[in-house]
Order: structure tokens, then sequence, then C-alpha cells
């Protein structure tokens, strides 16, 4: 655990240069648009050591795929998140001395990032030569102008007077940090340079697995305040530059403002990429700086208003949730339904791929309740779109059906090791119950016909020809699988799978009776779906194999999970985590500690079927021996700790949670923010502390208080109502706009006049 | 299953030139003299599809492992074999035209390998501009003089006289077709060309790992027998060639022969490689080709008279057993006790490093019997030179002991996929069997005090701690391992590796008593090897967990193997096959089908301790699923099938594995030779078909006979007797020179008197 930024309710703030830690604090202070995002490096030179990393929404190369030793069915590329062309750049020079903040003598230096607005500030004084410089460096990526970068350096020289050049320029020649042989994913298609401007146009170097080549503009203007003596521009292949050389006087301060665009030929012809991005610009410049910012702002405002969630008496809580929620709409947005959401987001190219199912399993529930339907259906839309390359994924591999992709930008599977590609397959189980929630959290029962058949039954068929028949003991059984727990792999009948496989079945034979019952028998027809196929799927989910232990009571993780040699977290020394830095792979396999949620991950999204002795057997079984290195992990343990009552634990997971990053809690922070998991602490309030539940179509809350909190409040959109759910010490107060909705509160239904409220007393 | 060459009982005859499958038949006529080797590249050049490679042994490059994920533990690179320079090349022109047989018109090609002799020739006709040449180029490395190597190139124009220019060349700009990126391993030293010779040293680039660098020097000379009219010497950064044109009259034959040597600082300091290579092609000229070439075959007939196995009434059999050991001769021959049987020895380049546990389990019985048992005792003491290595690897994977590497150079694990490097364990058992196996064999009992109780120990310290202790079933279990059979992995309490590794602690415990009882109690102590940790060992034996099935009275595979839908081989259709060309990894680890013998490997290694009944048993379980998609696998089924009396079964197994490369089998022989199961049908005719055991130091036989033969005979060494073992139709005939022997014939104690014979009937 490691924090570098301080506790405030709104704000990450540095209040010195981390140089050893610079990464990490890179990570910190990212800041994304949906359409575009970038580590927090800085706009003057830094000599240290740092990650430069721009990215562009939905602009990837497929790196082609090198192992030791090729399995069949690995898919032939891995799809790789790439820098981008760095468009932030601003040399800046003191009469002729570079600034360079690793060499240089910084002092008063201070970064905020203003999560309420979306504002990266940073402030320093810098000595060089015994000539001090205060600086201010403002920078945004608009949320009103997706294509727009701002950046704002302001320079006033403290006790002397002097030139200041300012250099904004644009490099194309940048390169992944995990390229092979430094790689170079990108040539120059045109690049042109005025005293005060200049574009770059960049596009990715052609492949032979015939995915799209990408195009990306960067297209610059820089307003300069002060007294400029000379302007000069260059340039040299895949960079342009201009050189502005500012008279500026003790006390006075000078600044260029750098307004950048951004636009793709993912948007418009390559052709016209650079007018686009001027008339970005020009627009831009008309309205000025002040003003750019202020829309900016709204926008950020304008989403705090339905999404933030208030916590009293914990700062670093409320910290916690609204650094989630921020890292969060900064990736993702739900307004481009051609895009997903990395686990990395715009914050490092770690791991590659742009969707995970990651996205159905704890981003779903959070835009059903946070954002306009729409935005959940184009979540669940672009895996439709998808279900040709989950069919190619499945056919890879000899299988009937739709297999989802473990990692992807396009529906074909990109990652490359076999134990998860060809295995850790009950990823397809959430992508089906991502069409269950959306559709009973919603009521959009259309979907199903419309869209949600056809992504089941293609992952009915893949289920169905994955399991075997064990003669001897009539049963399906599901070998060579890896469950959630990451910690083991090529285990045989996880009960997580082979459970999320059953409902998966059922789920489908109740959607294709309800779509055929609603007149839509041509869709079933459509598909081929017999009777047959129809009466084998109910075989096999009668006969599924669901290993359980009458001794212990509890659901068995795999079949010989019980023949390890079991202990506790608690019993293993300190030092030995997070495993995944301290044991051989070998030793974390055997063990029998869990990444992640793995029995527990079946009992939350199934949650309605088991009963809550069901419940607390297997938590109090599987919690002990969880060591929470996946970032996905806490969020669940917590939830179902609070609907077992256990306020400790999902207190504790909570901030596991909501601080993963900001804490650094797995020591892997630099790599980039753990941007999927950015619900986590949402899940946590809305599902573990308010105890929302949506199942059966019935709205139903059960909130308790962290004893920590003196009140914490939130809004949920359901349907055609909002409703803003307050909880204090001493009450629940839920008040709805909306026609008049029943929903439970602690078990008992209370009926909501039409924008009214409801009030009980805490439950304690 | 492909044959492109003619059944011979001493040579490998090819009638046509194979420009479909160059590679494949590149690979049957591969040479090499233990010092070095090469695949049946042309000298003159050929711009069809080739692959060009020629090794020196004990060369070797550490390449970065490059995986897509990382996993603690891997091994930092992977030791590659490389490809040395090109020293062959002879350039050939008629009349300024150059001979390129892949364009050529090219009639009455003939290819022969001549196993007696170890040498190439092939002939040819090739018409030109209407010009019709006649070719004959012989080739050799000899194995009496281990750095050089001869070409004799003949042209005779037959219709024409004119201008044949010969470029006998050095090429040191040389790659690797698995090399990433096109790397260069190599860089010149330095080169020096003359009229009629040159030299080119290259030195392999500097790694990160520590590894040595190797330097190579190759130097030729060439004589010519003809009428010269111009010489020219020329050369360019890793290159050097002579120019010699020769005037060639109508039906007289021009030639030139081209003497190399290859040196290496594996032998000489790098300065004096040079000088080195100088000497031995200066002593060579003197000598003449035709002495050369005799003092050559001399060399390998003396091999074949103690080594030969004679079949009678099949060529195709005879044949098969004179390829393996030829081409395990020309790999190794164990001169040089520095080196070790690579996968491919020198006849490709796939797979890398030189030393797997196929050297301990296939090769080390054949040179057992067939050479001085200092051979044997050599490719023992490698393995304890190495044991340093073997607990780095155990300490990599956070585990006590010696864990010996899958694939190395040096005694480091080199291999980079964890189901490999961190589960494949059984290979460990290989080594301590290897132990044993050479000491039951020899009688010298000295290598236990000396050698081997440091392997035992390191190697029963990791059983030791890689098992764990299962408290419930109070057994001792081991889990994530993978077994012989590599179509599954990580699988738990794979019965051959348990019971290995029971073995090994149950043997390395009666070593320990012994080495005491012999009064090398320091070495022991030297060990610290206490009372406690004997105590634990036999524990740890006594409570092994071995997985057996009551119903079926078989071993079973690992624990879950019998939930797996079992089939056999014969309900499976042809174009399935093989499986690992065919399936996918993921079908293939989830099926029954076994790749190569597993539970059976056990029955084999330890087969005193099993009773014909669970022979039989396991047998007849486990043969019916398996696809011998290993090429170690059909010897050990061919074995067992005739000690159980399944003789068909058993010559087809033998067919399997003597033919495997000549009939491209698995269809991936072009990449090279499969060196290391080269000894599994001597294997078969003598401890299958001829039935020999020496468990308990008692040398016995069985023999009988395939229908299709009329007649076989090997010799064996064992101790200090000569064997010739003769069986016909209707008798066995043990010959043998040495003092007088006991033996056991069909269960029968025999005592054949000093230098006598014993003669019984076949059994039938």
């Amino acid at each position: 655990m490691k924090r570098l930024f301080e506790v405030d309710a709104w704000k990450i703030i540095e209040t010195s240069l981390h140089k050893e830690d610079f990464r990490l604090a890179e990570s910190m202070v990212s800041l994304g648009n949906g359409h575009m995002g970038m580590r927090g490096n800085f706009e003057e030179s830094y000599s240290g050591d740092f990650h430069r990393g721009s990215y562009v929404a939905g602009v990837w190369f497929p790196d082609k795929t090198r192992v030791g030793w090729w399995k069949n069915g690995y898919p032939k590329y891995f799809g790789k998140v790439i820098n981008s062309t760095n468009y932030i750049g601003i040399k800046v020079f003191i009469d002729g001395n570079e600034v360079d903040l690793y060499t240089a003598d910084v002092k008063e230096y201070y970064r905020e990032l203003d999560m309420q607005h979306g504002v990266l500030t940073r402030t320093y004084t810098v000595s060089q030569d015994g000539k001090d410089t205060s600086v201010k460096v403002v920078r945004f990526l608009s949320v009103a102008e997706k294509e727009l970068a701002v950046m704002n350096y302001e320079v006033t020289p403290l006790n002397y007077s002097g030139e200041v050049t300012f250099v904004p320029y644009l490099d194309g020649d940048v390169r992944n940090e995990d390229s092979n042989y430094e790689e170079d994913f990108w040539y120059e298609v045109n690049r042109s340079v005025g005293e005060f401007e200049g574009s770059l146009t960049m596009r990715t170097v052609e492949n032979p697995f015939g995915t799209p080549q990408f195009s990306v503009a960067t297209t610059m203007k820089s307003i300069v305040d002060g007294s400029i003596s000379s302007v000069t521009a260059s340039e040299q292949e895949e960079y342009v530059e201009n050189k502005i050389v500012v008279e500026a006087k003790e006390g006075t301060t000078v600044s260029l403002t750098k307004l950048v665009a951004v636009t793709t030929d993912r948007d418009y012809n390559e052709a016209d990429l650079v007018t686009k991005g001027q008339e970005v610009v020009e627009r831009s410049l008309t309205k000025g700086f002040a003003t750019l910012l202020d829309e900016h702002k709204k926008g950020w405002l304008s989403r705090w208003e339905i999404a933030d969630v208030e916590i009293e008496g914990e700062d670093e809580a409320q910290q916690g949730i609204r650094f989630n929620l921020f890292q969060l709409f900064s990736t993702y947005y739900g307004e481009d339904a051609r895009l997903n959401i990395g686990p990395k987001g715009f914050t490092g190219e770690k791991y590659g791929g742009a969707t995970y199912w990651d996205t159905e399993a704890y981003a779903l529930p959070l835009y059903l309740s946070t954002a306009d339907s729409e935005v959940s259906r184009n979540l669940l839309v672009y895996r439709h779109n998808q279900l040709d390359g989950a069919y190619h994924n499945a056919n890879q591999q000899g299988l009937a059906g739709a297999l989802y992709p473990m990692v992807t930008f396009n529906g074909v599977e990109c990652h490359n090791e076999w134990e998860i590609t060809f295995e850790e397959i009950h990823r397809n189980g959430a992508i089906a119950y991502a069409v269950y929630n959306y559709v009973n959290y919603t009521g959009d029962r259309d979907y199903l016909h419309e869209y949600g058949i056809d992504v089941l039954t293609g992952i009915s068929r893949f289920w169905a020809d994955r399991v075997h028949y064990n003669k001897k003991k009539d049963v399906y059984m599901m070998h060579g699988v890896t469950g959630p727990n990451e910690y083991e792999n090529n285990v045989n009948n996880n009960w997580y799978t082979n459970r999320i496989a059953k409902w998966t079945l059922d789920y489908t034979l109740s959607v294709v009776e309800y779509v055929k019952a609603e007149g839509h028998e041509n869709r079933v027809h459509g598909l081929h779906l017999t009777e047959e196929e129809l009466s084998k799927w109910a075989d096999i989910s009668q006969k599924m194999y669901l290993p359980y232990d009458e001794e212990l009571g509890v659901f068995v993780q795999h079949d010989t999970f019980l023949d390890k040699d079991l202990m506790t977290v608690d019993e293993l020394g300190k030092e030995h985590r997070p495993l995944n830095q301290n044991w051989s792979w070998d030793r974390i396999l055997r063990s029998c500690f869990i990444k992640q949620a793995d029995v527990l991950q079946g009992l939350y999204f199934l949650n309605h079927e088991f009963s809550e002795e069901e419940k607390r057997r297997n938590f109090d079984f599987y919690e002990p021996m969880t060591v929470h290195e996946s970032s996905l992990s806490p969020s669940i343990h917590a939830i179902l700790a609070a609907e077992l009552g256990k306020e400790d634990k999902a207190y504790e997971m909570y901030h596991r949670t909501a601080r993963l990053d900001l804490d650094n809690y797995n020591n892997d922070t630099e790599d980039g923010l753990h941007i999927t998991s950015m619900t986590g602490a949402w899940l946590v309030i809305v599902q573990g502390f308010a105890g929302m539940r949506t199942a059966e179509e019935t709205l139903a809350f059960a909130p308790f208080m962290p004893t920590a909190w003196n009140r914490y409040s939130f809004n949920i959109v359901y349907r055609n109502h909002t409703l803003k759910v307050e909880v204090t010490k001493e009450e629940v107060t839920i008040q709805q706009t909306g026609p008049s909705l029943t929903l439970s509160l602690y078990n008992e239904l209370h009926q909501i006049e039409e924008n009214g409220t409801v009030t009980v007393p805490l439950r304690k």
C-alpha cells in the first residue's frame, strides 16, 4: 500500500514531485473524455523515468501472437492499445536553458486533479542559474468538444526579466512500452507546419490479419499572451514544432495556450482529418479559453448531478468513490456504441484489448442505474454485433455455438494463453447474464426477440457442445476450464462455470418460450431451434454436475479443490503477498489461495437462487482463502458480506476496491489504473451497503450504515423513475421522480406516490 | 505416412528430385560426426524451398524468453541450437550459366546415403542451353578427423567442351528459421582469403544472460583436377569465396575437392582457431581424398561391428534399425563428455536445447549395451556436473532440492511453457532411474558414493518438498503436474509421477544405507542427511497416494482421468490424426487420448515390480487410447506388448518407431529427424523381441521371432562380457566373449563357459 496523494473529497492533490514513483503518480492523474485520453505526462521535458502514454479510443493494432510454443486454436494476433501521437508537448526554455523537472531545482510543487470539473492543474517554482520562475499549467480534455485538448501554460519570472521560449510540438514517433524490438506501429501520412500551428497525420502500419488500419490526425494551434520576439516553424519526419520566443518581464506572466484537435478515420475520411481538426481548433479559438473551460466544467457537473455518491464522515471513502466514477466516466460515458471499456482505459497499455467480461459483470449494473437505458443497450448490442466473432472463436476450438472472447477489439479472441483463451469460458456466462440483467432491470423485453435470443442461443449451443456426458455417473461434466479464480486453471467441473452454464440453458429455454409466446416464432425458426435441441439443453441442465461437499455444506470450487493443503490468508505471513509478485506460478497454482470471487461470484450473480444459509456457509469457507489480487474481487465479497451482516468485512472490502489505485493495494498501479473495476466502490455502496436488489423485476433495498460514516446518498435510474436514496444514522429516505412506484425496503413493500418520498428508520 | 526413399538394407536411396518434399528429403540424408553435422543441403545453388542447416555440437545461443504473459519462475532465455557458417557451398557455372537444380532440367537424379560407410553421394545429369553435364558429388564428415568435412565435386561435359567454374565459399551470414525478426546470432571476428583457400571466424553475439559466447572458424582449401584458366579470390562481410575457372573437354571429368575444417573455441583459444583449422586441412591434404575416405569408412565399419543389428526376412525393418543407429551415432558417440543428445541432433533446429530426459530414458540403455561403460558414465556425470543448475531450477519454483531441466544446454531450465517447465517434473524421476540403471547394468557401485548420491539426494529433496500432505485422507499428494502424456497437463496425482517419486525416495534411502555401509559416511554427512530427513522420506514413500481403480483393476493416470469420455483410437476416424495437427489444444486436453506411454512408462521402468496380470490389465486399458504422437511412445508399448505375448502389436509398434522418419509417420520430419527416439527400434528388438532384462543384476532373455522375419541378431556388452545374440525361426544362440557367465533364458538359468555358447530352441 502506497499513498502519494492527499485525501480530499473532490481532488487528487500532490504536493511534492515523486521522482521515485513517477509512473504511479502519472497513472493517478490520467485524463480522458471517452474519445481520447492520456496518462499524467508533463507538457515540458522530463529526463527521468516516466511512461509516455496517449491513446485514442477504438484505435488499436493487431500484434502478431508470439508464444514459445504454438497451440492449435491460438488467436493469430493480440490486439494492442497503442500509444498515439504525443500532442500535449510544450518544451519550455528560460533564457535558452530548457526546463527539465527531473534535473531542475523545483519548489512549491503542486498538482491537483479536480475531479468535479475534470481539470488537471500544476504549479511550481523552478530555479535555474539563479532565476526563479513560477509556472502554472492547466490541462483538460473537453467533454463538450470531444476532439479537443487544451493546455494552458503560464510562466512568471520572479526575480529577473528575460526570454521565455515555448516550443509546442506534435510528435508521432512514439512506441509502446511493451512493443517487441522497439517496433513502430505508425507511419506518417502527412504533416504541415505554420508559425503558430501544425498538423501531423499518422497511420498504423499494415498488418497481415485483415484488421483495419487507423489514421489519427493531430492539429494544433497556439495562442500566446506576451511580447513575441521571434517565431520559427520546423519539422522533420513524424514531428512538427513551433518555436515562439517571448520577452518576459519580472513579475509579469506570459502564457501559451495550446489547442489540439484529435481526429480519426473512425469518424471521417482520412483525407478530411486535418480539415476537420482545423474546424475544431478554429471554432475553439473563437470561443476562447475561459469559455472552453466553462463548457467542459459544465459537462462534468451534469455527470455528477446524476451519478455522484455522497459520503459524510470519511473523506477517504468519499474520495475513493469519486475517483472511481471520474476515471470510469473519463473512459466511457456511453456516447459511442462502437466502443467498450478497456481494462486500463486511457491510463496505460497493459493487457491490450478493449472489451473484457468485466463490462458485463461489473460495469453494466452501474450504467443501468446511472445513465439512460440506451447506454446499457449499446453495451449489449456491441456484443450482438460481435456474434460472428464469437462463433469464430468457438469454431477455432472445434466447438459449436458462440464463445465470446476474453479480450478483444472486434469480437475475435486475441488473448494468447491457452489456459485463458481456451479454458476461461465462464466469460460466456457473464454475457448471457447481462441480457437477463438488462431486461430484468429495464423491462425492455423487446430486446429479447430483437437481439437477445441470438446471443443466448449461440452461448447455449456452446455450453451444450462443451460439456461431456459421463456415462458412469449419469451427469454432464465440464472438464478443462479456468474459473474466475485465475490462480488455478485447467480444472474440472468448476462449480461457478457449470452453474452459470446451467443457468444460461435454463434462461435461454425460457426466453425461447417467451419469444414464441409473443408471436416471434420466425425468430426461433430462423435460428433453427428444434425441439430436439431444446430438450437436449433441458437434459444437460437437469443433469449438470455441480460439485458439493455434504460434510462442509459448501459448493466445491472444482473437483479436487478440497484435496489441497487448505489454510487461510491469515495463516500466511504478509511477506508472501501479493502472491503474484512473490510466489512462483507453480506454487500459486497448487495453493488454495483464491485470486478473486469464484464460487462467490455465482452467489452474487444468482443471488436470489440461494438461501442465506448457503451464502453464509460458502462465504465463511471461501472468503478466508481469498487474496483479492484481482481488482474485481473485493466488491463482490463486500456485497455478500453486507448481505450477511458482516459489516466490518464489507467496510474493509469497500476501502480495498474504492482506494485500490489511490493506495496502490496491489502494487501495480504504475502500469495504469484498474478501470473496469472502478465500478466496484459504487456496487458496494448501492448493492452492498444499501442492499439494492432487482431480481424478479422487484426493486429492493436493505441499507445499513458503516460505523465510520454519518450519511451517504446516491441516485438511481430505475425504468421511468429517478430515485434519490439517502441513508443517515437514523433513517433511510427514498425520494423518487416518476409515477407511483412499489419497492421493497427491508423486505417490506412500500408504495411511493408519484414524485413522492418514503422514509423508514435505519435497521441496525 | 510418406516414403520418399527406396528400401535397402544399408542405403537410403532417392531416385528423383523431390522439389515438393525437399525439406523432408533434406532431413533424411543428414550427416553428422558428433562434432558437427548438417541437413542434406546441396553444395550448388538451389532456388526452391529448402532449409539451410549446419550445426556445431555444443554451440548455442540463449534467446530471450518471449511469452504473451510472464509467469514467475519462467526461465529468462530459451537455449537455441543455432545455424552456423555454411561451409559446404560450391557454386557451379557451365560456360557462365549457374547450375540451379530447382530450375534446371535434371535427369537421372540419384542420391544415396550409404549408412554402412557414412557417405552421401549424388549423381545427376543437368541440361542447360543444349549442353548436357554429368555431375557426381560425394560428401562426408569424417569420423576419423572430427573437424574435417570433405566435398568432392565432379563435372563431366557430355556433349560439348567449355568452361566450368567452381566457386567454393564460406558464408557466415546465416539465420535460424525460427529466429525473431530475422535476428542474427553471429558476427564476424575475422576472415581471410587466398586463391584456393579461405577462412572465416564468426562469434555469437553478446547476450545479457551471462552464458558464454562461442567462436567457430571454418577453414577451407580446394584442390582442382583439371586445367585451370583463372583463379580469383574475393570477400565481403561474413563471406569469402574462390572463383576457379577450369577448361573442360567433352567426355572428360574435371573435379574440385573442398576440404573444410570446423574449429571452435570450445576446444581452442579463439586466436588459434584458424591455425588449428589450417593444420587439419594441411594434414588432410597430404593424405589425399582416397585415404581420407578410407579412414572415415573404417571408422563407421568398426561402429557397426559392435552395434549392428541384423534382420533377415524384411528389408524395411532392417533399413529402419540401421537408419536409426546411423543417425544416433552421427549425433553422439560418447567421445565428448561435455555434450549430450539433442532432440533433432544436427538435422534441424526445432525444440532447442541439447539435453532432454530422453537421454536417460531412451538413449542410456543403448549406450550401456553397445559402447564402453565410460560413455554411459559420461552421460551420467554430465548431469552431476549440472546439479547446481538443477538446484537453481527448483529454487526458481520456490522449492527445495534439485529439479533437472526439461530442456537445457547448461543445466538451467530453458523451456518456457509453464505446464512443462513447472509441471512436467517426472523428468526428475528419469534422472534418478538412470543412476539405478547404470549401476545395476554395469555393477559400477563406486559410482554411488562418487557421484550418484548427490544427484539422488537433490532429487529426493525436491520430491519431498513438492508433495503436500492431505490431512483428511492421510496421504501425500502431488498436485499440478504434467505426466509423460503431454496431451493433458496440470493434473493432480499423475500415477507415473507419484510412483517414480516414491521409487526415487526408496532407492535413495537404500543408496544412503549402502554408502554408509561401505564406509563413506562422510559423504552422507557432507550432504547433511539427518535421520529426521530420511525418516520423512520413508513416511512420504509409505503414504504416497497412488490412484487405483478397484473395478477396472488399473492404475489411474491421474485423479479424474476416468471421468473423461473414454473411447478408443479405433473409434476415431483417421481424418482426426495426428490430433496435434487436426484438433484444437482444448479438445486434445479434454480428450482421453494419450500422446505417449504414461502409466505404461512406469510399468516399463519398474518392470520387475509389477505382476504380469497388472501389466496386462493396464496395457489393455491404456494402449487402445494411445495415439503415439510422441516419437518416444511406440517403443515402450512394443516392449510391453512383446512381454505380454502380443506379437502383432509389438511388430506394428516396431515399424512405427523404426521407420518413424523414413515413413514420416507423424508428418513432421521436414523439421528434422527425431534423434532421441532413434534408440526405439533397438530397444524393441533387444528388450522387446529378445526380451532382455537386467533387473536385480541378472541378465535375462526371452526371445520370440516376428512372423515376417527369419533371423535377427545383435551384440550386447554386459559388464566384462560381449554377447552375440542370434535368433532364428528354430533356436536362440548366445555366444559370449568373456569369463563364465550365468544368464536366464526363458526364466531358466544357463551357465555359459568362458568364451562359450548356449543354444536353446526358440519358444513359440
